[in-house]
């Protein structure tokens, strides 16, 4: 009987775990989980936060119960502390201090990330909160139930930090975001950026660019945030939401090789540098399908492919990861921002000429009611025709998310722009139109780009 | 100077004309329209009769004044009568009677279609109504005014009948609508077709399967309808809904080859038998893609595409259609329900050894407020594992319609059911699942069809 080990017990340990005992149900899979949640949805942290997911324990995509019921073995409250690859033996401690020793055939590495703590003095004081496990989330859950904040900073203005700006807005909070770029959302282009700092404005939310924050303090029941350009705010909370790091110590003890932002090497087999161990997930270097390399971009859709295929292949498989385009959607208040592929500047930086050209129309027939502006950015290759990437900002009921997953398709198929107009999409006047709006901005980018002629 | 006439004033010729002075801003375009609506989405007609379109005017995709606006001229209000391809051009007259002689260096055919008008006795009666143009949809609109009929016979449970039903019902009459397929929506498969009967009656539609209407006639100011199994119903309005044919007379008398249900037989480029003459739209044999071979198959988005490939090839250019892979999308009051690709007969008689698995799971993470259920239906290849085709039925807020075209983006680069897995969607709580539901249900087809061993 080959014994599987994971360790992590979030997206990528789970899913490698379920793939290995869906191909192979004689395996022995066992999941050594640090704390007492695993296989926790924390991109839905916010929504908990915001109370518009009203009991935590939902946030589970499957509970502790579902994942034994399937045949695998779960260690909650167990870290792991050393790995001895040519023993295969793991060190684990449980919360009460005891050591053991567990063996394996194969060992699946999938320890994840940890929030960046930035260069600011007085992040330990209370009232600040870094917001990246079920544990960080409660103590800020704990914090607003018994300090009713009125006013929070929140520093970054990404993914989290804005669905959190949206979350404690949602709560009755006024709220303040700090971006040290000169628009929020810094992985979109800078007009649809001021699109989102334009919704935050609408909902109250003051949104501050172009500030580094440098130190908290304490100042009585309060906490004051000071910033370069002189900026001073006196603030109930803090959330700082400024990106994750990989988590790799015990990956390191073990000789795992690490590169980019000091993140596991893996090939497209999930595979290490030492034999018969994977690594996946947030704690992993992702192969960029478009760019040809290596990057870090840590994704929960990334972490269940990556798992999965370690899982597959640490039963014998021979699967490996076509690559991510870096697709990625979020929803602020009744806005959805997506985008897949490359921008201007990755795409110049990996050696193409691109160019971006941005349509808007509505996301159905204007005549049927409720219809939405879509803005679509079209990046191309100006010499080849070649679809680089998209980017997509409309009301997040007009099929934005999936309307990117039709150029990620279109991507991962190397098509080109003009090739897009080809494409039989579906079409009804209250959800799109004959030409569906990525068929629209794909014509727009090659009548600008390519000239109107033949 | 060359002059490009284009018999057809809808969707496939008023794309020939506007692809043509796009590319060529020289080329002398002209356009018969047939009647004074040019350009007009009647797919957008059933919302005109619901009243969610106000305005009939606000139908126009664009304005007579928009189209004339790009140097296209528009002949409206009249009929193209005979063409005469050794002489190159066509005799069209107006509503006086007063004929015309015009040349043409290029000529496109976009006579569209016309309603199939079945063999039921009593179609001239008053209160009884085909529906396909403008003209029809006015007729309807008069009626209703000035009778206000409180219940409606369909005939046809299809697309338009379908729509119509919502229609109806959003206008305050009860409604039942006849059938004679065991379910509605036959272009669907039958649990599909079962879930909008469903919705149907929910909002008190009566739905009458397996029923053949024989017979309407007048009785004192009502309708009486009757049909096979001793259907007999008292109505107020009859509407008849069972497709439409090719228009092609005038094609016909040109020598234009015609083939499946009459409809004019073309290259991919649009090209006819004849020189110099091109069709597009409802009124020709279209390419399938997966069949690889011609079907009729009239919609709004292969008749832009057809339109433009036409309009393109006229003026120099060199375009082939990729063809149709049949997808299409309905919304029946809050749901929506699309199709792509062969359901399992169309690809056993295409030689296929076709298998679908259902799959239901939920739109979005079903933690998030709001999550609806969605029903995908999977058709893939036993034998090669190849995609085939996908059936979703869900929420129209639940991004079928783009779903669809994910699935539809899939087929046309020949995707294996497996892969979908690679495709790297976009994903957030509120908007889907770390594996999109495309995927979820293409991994059940994978684990039912090809086992789930390696």
């Amino acid at each position: 009987m080959t014994h599987l080990l994971i360790i992590g017990g979030s997206d990528a340990g789970i899913s490698a775990a379920l793939r290995a005992r869906e191909l192979d149900s004689t395996v022995d899979v066992t999941i050594v989980v640090a704390d007492s949640f695993p296989n926790y949805s924390i991109c839905g942290i916010p929504f908990y936060l915001s109370g518009e997911v009203t009991d935590w324990r939902h946030l589970a995509h499957r509970t502790a119960e579902e994942i034994t019921a399937t045949g695998i073995k779960l260690l909650l409250n167990y870290t792991a502390t050393t790995i001895d690859a040519v023993n295969k033996t793991v060190q684990v401690v449980n919360q009460q201090g005891q050591e053991q020793s567990l063996t394996y055939d194969k060992l699946v590495v999938g320890t994840g990330a940890v929030s960046v703590q930035p260069q600011i003095t007085g992040l330990n004081t209370n009232g600040v909160f870094l917001l990246h496990s079920m544990e960080d989330s409660f103590a800020v859950y704990q914090y607003i139930k018994a300090s009713q904040p009125r006013h929070a900073v929140i520093v970054g203005g990404g993914y989290i930090g804005l669905e959190m700006a949206d979350a404690l807005t949602h709560q009755g909070m006024t709220v303040t975001v700090v971006e040290h770029s000169p628009t929020v959302m810094k992985t979109v282009d800078s007009s649809l950026g001021l699109m989102i700092a334009e919704k935050l404005q609408q909902h109250g939310i003051e949104v501050v660019n172009n500030t580094e924050i440098k130190n908290i303090e304490q100042q009585g029941t309060q906490l004051v945030v000071s910033g370069s350009d002189g900026f001073h705010k006196t603030t109930d909370m803090v959330l700082v939401a400024v990106g994750v790091k990989p988590l790799t110590d015990l990956a390191m003890s073990a000789g795992l090789k690490t590169g980019i932002r000091g993140a596991i090497q893996v090939n497209k087999k999930m595979e290490t540098n030492v034999p018969d161990i994977y690594a996946a997930g947030d704690c992993i270097e992702t192969w960029h399908r478009l760019l040809n390399e290596y990057i870090y971009l840590p994704l929960g859709t990334t972490a269940h492919k990556q798992g999965r295929i370690a899982g597959e292949n640490a039963v014998g498989g021979n699967r490996e990861f076509a690559g991510t385009l870096g697709t990625q959607v979020v929803k602020i208040f009744d806005l959805a921002v997506a985008r897949t592929g490359l921008r201007d500047i990755e795409a110049t930086d990996a050696g193409n000429s691109p160019v971006t050209v941005e349509f808007e129309t509505w996301d159905h027939k204007v005549y049927y009611p409720g219809a939405q502006k879509i803005r679509i950015r079209v990046t191309g290759d100006s010499q080849t025709g070649k679809l680089l990437g998209a980017q997509i900002a409309g009301h997040y009921q007009g099929e934005v998310a999936k309307r990117i997953d039709i150029f990620a398709c279109a991507l991962f198929h190397e098509m080109k722009v003009e090739e897009m107009s080809e494409l039989d999409l579906s079409y009804t006047p209250p959800l799109s139109s004959p030409w569906d709006p990525v068929q629209m901005s794909a014509q727009a980018w090659v009548k600008q780009v390519l000239g109107k002629h033949l």
